[in-house]
């Protein structure tokens, strides 16, 4: 092949002191930080790129307030009409949600502007739609900042690994839940009692239900399933448990296993190895890990992803999930590579679903189970327990008994066995007399 | 700005299904990991390109050797030839050394072609000199596996932090090292001792210089600070001391401090708080760090490289460092990218050296440390070393006895000093009659 000297790179030869010109949609935590550093670091910016980047235009929901540092002749309150401007190259959206973000970055993309965008949510739910209007474009649509905030993990699957098969992505990657189990497990306090502590503190809001019913974490394991698998995962696609249900017991359990409980996103594919097809299982819940695993020692609100693939073995990344500081330095590492790409007339990967595997229900998940069950007397009762287990196929580890007779509790950890038969085992379980109730039930992982 | 049409876009579309043909230079361990997978996970690697990649040449020095799964055919003892053949559009480069990578690479490159290599001493070396004749053909020049196997951190720094400000990263990049360094912490053995031991489990060479002097860290140190700084850094520019003066005693000393010795790559960005110039330092050096520090749980022969920058906070990167699996997953993943560049008509980020940041001398680097003296008599001689310490502003925290009288021994741990004070104090210690001998003087880093 010879080599080809291309149109775009004579233009940007033309074009080098001509600025490429940036809207950014949302001027909250993140936005205001982005805008800081797209003014404050403007020189390095431009010796990055090639050609200097100036912010023409901030969208907001309301003009007026005092947002400072910030030109106020940048506002404007007209979303729709600063994303389709004529000159304006680039889109930065920090809005978040839905709509109208998605609406907006369509228009973004039909009018040739590349965009990076922070939306965890919106990628996860209609991912598919916005990058076939960027490839249809030929623009870039960057994501770095929607999941785990500062830590390059989108990069590295979209472009490191491509070359390797990962076969499995486990990550911490909501600093909220985060920061409220790791508080349970240090102080031995309530999930209540912690969740409030987290939002004065400011590390829960108000309406904690996104991050502790881990709808936040679902959408990021739906990313990065995605690329990791070379195939389209979206949020409906995960199963999702939240970690309202986690007690003191539970923790205190783990911790006598020499655990810890962590709200994990766990993307695996299956082995394939008898010649079927293989699928992929993707699911947010609360899990044991030992303190031995890489992740067990992710604290507060910090994020980690383990990834294991073929070739590479074992990998983890680690930093901050979430705050302004951090996911602008995410939001600005992917503006300045979309920029270069324009500046070269180039653009980077697209979407990647060509393996197109399907989904694995929850009931074909294969880990081991900790089981937490009230019973009446446990001489009497075990042999009954013990059948319940053996009818469904599911194997007994380890039986642990604390306290005795009449308010005895049994701790089961069981070995390998799929999430349907350990249901149908917890069915039958709550059906024996002897058994007042299945108190807690949490996948054991990381082994 | 409007969308541009490419040429080369419409090439691709014209050459969709011609493979783009791929030259191998060396065919060792990892060599003979990348030929193997390049045919076996042909299928995958064409979905995630867009083209067949097809391995059309393999230089060897010795002809005739059975490699196993790998068409005879396909060698060749004449590399000069192969580099510049007209089919041959990408050429990966894992002979490693100065020469003959640099010519081949050199040629490769002058030829067309991109140019995928895991060379760290010649990157180090005479990195400016390939990356200007990658720029200058319009190719690319990608050297993921150069740097911590397969760890993502080329382009984490080249990419995903560039429009942050990285102040420093610091590394465990060489595995011989970490697993001698980590067996004589857990063993309690001597460094020669482990050597042998490392040596009969292929964990380190039958001449480990360019491990247990640190030439490998140092290099990758270089290629590492170039990085993340926007300056060039070479070998020479670092500061360089292997581990095999680490002694039992250190390990022993760290041990009492809560700490633990490891081999570390320091790149540091001064300040430059007081309006001067933003030096950049690069070290390499065994060092005390405190077990609590992410980068003490790195344990055997993997891998880390610890970041930290002014907007994302601190990151880590971890797992295993070489190897022929995962240098082979780090030169394959910049394959697809680079093969993707040529289907696209694009190339990516080239050298970043804008800042031309200069090299601070050792002498000024600016840390903690910890010394172990023999002295004749501890009352005595306390009130001399430490009025030696106090003539050179070195400020001392802690000062521990071990033994007494005749044998006795004092461990000192300084607060922060430069190294030229810290020198300049031990020479004067050295002349003290009461000091028998400086055993050991060691940085304490990370806190």
């Amino acid at each position: 092949m010879t080599t080809v000297v291309t149109s775009p790179a004579l233009d940007a030869q033309a074009e080098r002191s001509t600025a490429l010109r940036v809207a950014l949609l949302g001027c909250g935590t993140v936005g205001s930080e982005v805008a800081r550093l797209l003014i404050g670091q403007a020189h390095d910016l431009q010796a990055r790129v090639g050609r200097p980047l100036e912010l023409v235009g901030i969208a907001v929901r309301r003009a007026g307030r005092d947002r400072a540092g910030i030109d106020p002749a940048l506002f404007t309150t007209d979303a729709p009409a600063l994303v389709t401007r004529d000159d304006v190259d680039l889109v930065i959206e920090v809005i978040g949600g839905i709509e109208p973000a998605r609406s907006l970055i369509l228009a973004a993309l039909r009018h040739g502007k590349s965009v990076v965008t922070a939306n965890k949510a919106l990628l996860a739910e209609d991912g598919g739609t916005l990058f076939a209007a960027a490839e249809q474009a030929g623009v870039d649509l960057y994501f770095e900042a929607a999941v785990a905030g500062a830590i390059p993990i989108i990069r590295p699957l979209r472009e490191s690994l491509v070359g390797d098969e990962i076969t499995s992505v486990i990550g911490i990657v909501n600093g909220t839940t985060n920061f409220i189990l790791d508080k349970m497990d240090s102080e031995g306090a309530g999930f209540a009692e912690t969740l409030a502590e987290a939002q004065e503190l400011g590390y829960a809001e108000a309406d904690p239900t996104a991050d502790v019913e881990a709808f936040d974490a679902a959408a990021k394991a739906a990313i990065l399933a995605s690329l990791a698998f070379h195939t389209r995962v979206t949020a409906g696609d995960v199963y999702r448990e939240g970690i309202t249900e986690v007690s003191t017991t539970d923790i205190a359990s783990a911790r006598e296993m020499g655990s810890v409980v962590k709200l994990l996103a766990i993307c695996q594919l299956s082995s394939g190895d008898d010649g079927r097809e293989q699928s992929v299982s993707v699911r947010v819940h609360p899990a044991m890990i030992p303190r031995s695993h890489p992740l067990a020692g992710v604290g507060g609100a910090y994020n980690a992803v383990f990834v294991e693939s073929r070739s590479a073995g074992r990998l983890m990344f680690y930093g901050p999930g979430a705050g302004g500081g951090p996911t602008a330095s995410a939001v600005l590492g992917d503006l300045v590579t979309v920029a270069r790409n324009r500046v070269r007339g180039a653009s980077g990967p697209g979407e990647s679903t060509y393996a197109a595997r399907p989904i694995s229900p929850i009931g074909s998940v294969i880990t081991r189970y900790h089981l937490s069950l009230e019973v009446a007397d446990v001489a009497g009762v075990l042999a009954q327990i013990a059948q319940c287990f053996a009818e469904h196929g599911v194997s007994i580890q380890t039986v642990r008994q604390q306290g005795r007779a009449a308010d005895a509790q049994l701790v089961i950890v069981t070995h390998r066995a799929s999430d349907a038969d350990l249901s149908a085992t917890v069915d039958d379980l709550r059906d024996l007399d002897a058994v007042r109730a299945v108190t807690s039930v949490m996948r054991v992982e990381g082994e």
